[in-house]
């Protein structure tokens, strides 16, 4: 679907997108993002605050993918007629402790009552600051992959909670040279691919240091899948993938600078100039790896 | 529904809220407008491209009544599953005269399926002139009211095909003082109401000046109103009511300088110290009058 919106997008010169739902303008980052009932919730499933706060976290994670200072929040929201006014509110209430958090405004809305489920598009402004913006396509060859933190296992409860990485991607545009970056919205492997490809470039994930998460382990015991694959593919971690030269990548490790923020980093694999995904196994070997994950 | 939301956004300091679905944010002029299926259109009823149309004419409409300049849009849509991608087309298809007209660009989208109705919610970004903006806050006792065009039964095709004031109004903001404007979304009386209220003044409509639209005439054959109700209350006219002096207004009707783009303008009333909404009847008596529209 993606596709005819995103083409068209594309297609015209004077924008410059950065992946697929934000744009740049002068100095003004925008993200878009829309939840929908039964797609991105249940609603009668969850508290209609986590609802909130999800559709604010996507888009702050969209802004922090940039490296920008997220600011300005437009709310276009569709409710069920039953209970529409309460609804409203509960979704406000999600969003208040990410507003007060990331110092946001609330500036702008528009709110419908419909025989419909319940819809929540928010649109996010931004600002960039004067260490420019981080991309999907700055990826150069040899770089090494980071991610902000553990994957896998997000429908069991991290799609709601996450923290969206401003602050951590705020320091890092300030202190390192980040070459590339995207927010791991769709699976691990889907949106290495896209920042892979779009820095014309392939890539490699070590096997043995892809960082599991403890619900990924929990969500194999029902899944029958293996905890590597909801790493690999769940999507909805919200951490941020990115990459930086062997230099910046050795002084990470050996610094771990976001630990104030509680963040580990790690170093997950690396950009090659051979395209395509490749996964360096525990055995040594290298395999092709098929690019897997929530596909709109 | 609107109070939730908009009057916590009110609560907000360091933002301007123009109306009520749109900001000033520097020099920026941001709208939000949501469409959903069922209540602003009957999907099995009406071409799809009158949608997506409508969809991004009433937000031209909202930074018309600004007197600003539109340029970006973001688009996010909830589209039902079956015949998802060729709907998405021909929304964009709809909307294709109008980016043309105005130079506009779409620069952002989120594109979702689900099992639900159709939802369009756009975000227009523009930006203001060196000759400022239109605010409904603006108006003077004593100020004259215009309106861009005939109203009323808008239903019966208008509300799909209305041109949004767009080039008016920049031209009324370049070569005129306008003191307030707002423009008809919900009925004049409504939005009269509503720019008197925020203009801290009350206003009457002159009942023999109020011009009616073929549509309200029609319509009236089948509603059992008067056309003259369905020009105070219908909505969707989508046309602009703004307030100039006295002198600014014996230009207007001496010069009618919209004619060039097709546009006469109406006088249609005045605003006092006096509160609340009056009419003045053809038999000369001033009658309490009561705002009535279409509320969200």
């Amino acid at each position: 679907m993606e596709t005819a919106l995103i083409r068209h997008i594309r297609s015209q010169a004077n924008t410059e997108l950065i992946g697929d739902d934000a744009a740049i303008i002068d100095n003004n980052i925008i993200t878009v993002d829309m939840l929908t009932e039964g797609v991105d919730f249940i609603l009668a499933e969850v508290d209609p605050l986590w609802i909130g706060r999800k559709a604010l976290a996507v888009n702050l994670s969209d802004i922090a993918a940039m490296g920008a200072v997220p600011k300005w929040i437009f709310m276009a929201v569709a409710l069920p007629q039953n209970g529409a006014l309460e609804l409203a509110q509960q979704l406000l209430a999600g969003m208040q402790p990410l507003i007060e958090k990331h110092n946001l405004l609330l500036a702008g809305g528009d709110t419908n009552t419909w025989d419909g489920g319940l819809v929540v598009s928010i649109t996010l402004l931004g600002t960039a600051t004067e260490h420019g913006v981080f991309k999907r396509s700055g990826g150069k060859a040899g770089d090494r992959l980071f991610v902000t933190g553990k994957l896998g296992g997000s429908i069991l409860r991290h799609q709601f909670f996450f923290e969206p990485r401003v602050d951590e991607a705020l320091f890092l545009n300030k202190h390192y040279t980040v070459h590339s970056a995207i927010d791991i919205s769709d699976g691990l492997t889907l949106d290495l691919h896209r920042l892979a490809a779009e820095s014309r470039l392939g890539a490699v994930l070590y096997e043995s240091a892809i960082p599991i998460a403890e619900d990924a382990f929990k969500l194999s015991q029902r899944s029958g899948r293996l905890p590597m694959e909801h790493a690999l593919s769940d999507g909805e971690d919200f951490e941020l993938l990115f990459s930086v030269g062997p230099g910046e990548a050795a002084k990470l490790l050996s610094l771990q600078p976001l630990s104030s923020f509680g963040v580990t980093l790690y170093e997950i694999g690396e950009l090659t100039v051979e395209s395509g995904l490749r996964m360096l196994g525990a055995d040594g070997v290298l395999r092709p790896l098929t690019p897997q994950g929530f596909e709109h």
